[in-house]
């Protein structure tokens, strides 16, 4: 799931090569592919939320994260305002990410063929299980009891359901702390709309 | 640290009892009182990072920060658009807490005796060490090389420094979800501004 593979054939941005190492280090603990990725809401509140990093798409820096599109107002509000920023922290190693871009919002509604086949891969590289929870009940309905559709089957070569939405998030900015050695970089990204991506990288007080 | 003690005996809120179990599960892991801040700031840009809980303010259910004045940036975006909302994952107990409301920002300069009263009084609450970081090098300015300023001292009976802000969260919906049970409970301020809050619980699907 972390990509990894992927991640060390490419790895043109350098503080891809730090996120690497930090995936590696804390590999033996189940939450260290878990963030927590901020976006804009109406009226202007900040959301926040845990979410499972997807791994890179290929032969770019994009961050892919799964969600529901059922959560309508959720994708509705990244839609208008596609602007987030993760903060990822490693627990063992003591580091920090905090990755700032435009969120892509890929459902099945997307006229991109390009992306859609995005979404199907990533659907495929979801285990059957996870695929499951688009076949559940809506997420953030209210639930009268406990009789959830437990009996919900799903063929595994059967591509992404309606419900099965694809974020993608282009980083612009990488904010990179060691608190453990009390290090900080600032990357940024030089190049506007550019796949391959300049980056700029500076040392700043933690 | 996390207020243990403080929140037993002012439990005047459904989501607290929570919250406190949570701490309780998870206290043998360092990392379970650090949690994500969301902010917004210039330009509608998400701003999210890593904070430390230092515990709920006397009497109430705000939620104190430690911060540090000289990002300037930060505050001063902070002071503009005080929304805010904690994403607080405890990685054992795999409970998800989302907690939104307003940010108070109580710098030196807070014309009100009270708020300085409560700024020194979590100044006091702090460890020494943890102290001496407002008197280090600004935090995110550029580093030309690595002489720090190793040999810096601080009185202990000292007040707070400058540098030292408090920001206190003010809960108005907290968002629980545990990913073990699959429960989600949705918790509503009733009572906008009301210290003692009455709050409304609601089940949703997760």
């Amino acid at each position: 799931m972390a990509g990894g593979g992927a991640a060390a054939s490419t790895l043109s941005s350098p503080w891809r090569l730090l996120l690497q190492r930090a995936l590696d280090a804390n590999a033996h603990l189940k939450h260290s592919t878990f963030f927590q990725l901020a976006t804009v809401g109406g009226g202007g509140r900040p959301a926040n939320r845990t979410v499972v990093f997807r791994g890179f798409q290929e032969h770019s820096d994009k961050i892919q994260i799964n969600t529901d599109a059922r959560s309508n107002k959720v994708i509705g509000e990244i839609k208008e305002w596609p602007l987030g920023e993760i903060c990822w922290y490693f627990t063992d190693s003591w580091e920090q990410f905090r990755i700032s871009g435009i969120i892509d919002v890929i459902d099945g509604s997307s006229p991109d063929p390009a992306k859609l086949q995005q979404r199907e891969k990533a659907w495929f590289a979801s285990s059957v299980k996870s695929r499951l929870q688009y076949l559940g009940p809506s997420p953030g309905v209210p639930v009268a009891n406990d009789d959830h559709v437990k009996d919900v089957h799903i063929d595994p070569s059967a591509g992404p359901v309606e419900a099965y939405c694809l974020l993608t998030l282009d980083p612009e900015k990488v904010d990179y702390m060691n608190l453990k050695s009390n290090q900080r970089l600032m990357f940024t990204r030089t190049q506007e709309g550019d796949e391959s991506g300049d980056w700029m990288a500076k040392k700043v007080s933690p």
